[in-house]
């Protein structure tokens, strides 16, 4: 049911200084950096085994992250959990009373679902649940994801379409909801 | 250099509640259940993929992952990286002028080199260091590695013995500080 640790978050003021410390003193590498508009932070992604440090930089003062950093300081934000069924993970934590922040997955441009449990339910700590689209194989890491779906864009193909293309290919495979 | 997240500990008030959580509601199992008197803390140990998450409950109210509930609350307490060369990460971390709480890494019971980074060079983080003695298996589970141990100790054998063993094999076979 959970696969593997996918993240573990960090919210640092300044991603180049951030980095000074994760990749360069640790030896490892950045694979990728994006800026994600919708929720106010700019990112860079650095993979340890078959996971990954995320690092997030608060560029809008107004965002959660950014609050988040002002009251606590730099430090962990969240881990996020690989899961291989959303609908079934998110069914089995209701009916164990374990309080969700999202009672349904939303779903990333990239057609990852994802949904947060409240940390009111796990003792303190943010958690995030991701469910790959059925398209990403389970061997690919996490950068060779984003560097397949890069290259999908770059070849004209919307990420948009194949995030809708995977969550039909779920119903066509009997993984809805009331199925699982 | 830096081969995986070995675990994330995340500090609670009773093992037995928050199992309900980590274990329960999210499909996982307590692999192992472990008193660490030196360190005031009861241990739950909880395998997800390549890494563990681990529970840390104080149990002496006078030891420092004690006085992080009473501050902080319930909540991630510290990321472990398993390393395959402790003295040529430090070394680099020095170099670097990464403040070190550890400077030297100290021995555990089973032979593991430990070292911790201090959270004034990592964004808040508090970073733990491990290097397995060079008898365990880079393919083996953290739970394999535990259940050989007990084995161990079942049969006689001194996990002490063990640690100095790995030790000395690993200056036998160069791994000594002036080589690395």
């Amino acid at each position: 049911m959970i696969k593997k640790i996918s993240h573990i978050a960090i919210v640092v003021p300044k991603l180049e200084q951030a980095t000074s410390f994760w990749a360069e003193a640790l030896e490892l590498n950045v694979s990728h950096q994006e800026l994600v508009s919708d929720q106010g932070v700019s990112v860079a992604f650095i993979p340890v085994g078959e996971s990954d440090i995320e690092l997030l930089e608060p560029i809008d003062p107004t965002s959660g992250v950014a609050r988040y950093l002002e009251k606590r300081g730099p430090g962990m934000h969240h881990i996020c959990f690989e899961v291989d069924d959303m609908d079934a993970t998110l069914a089995r934590l209701k009916a164990a009373n374990v309080p969700l922040i999202n009672e349904e997955p939303t779903m990333s441009a990239d057609g990852k679902k994802i949904a947060f449990v409240h940390p009111k339910g796990t003792n303190g700590v943010l958690v995030e649940l991701y469910e790959l689209p059925v398209t990403v194989q389970s061997t690919e890491s996490g950068e060779d994801v984003r560097q397949r779906l890069r290259e999908g864009l770059r070849d004209g193909r919307n990420i948009y379409t194949a995030g809708a293309k995977a969550f039909l290919s779920g119903i066509r495979h009997g993984r809805q909801p009331e199925n699982t």
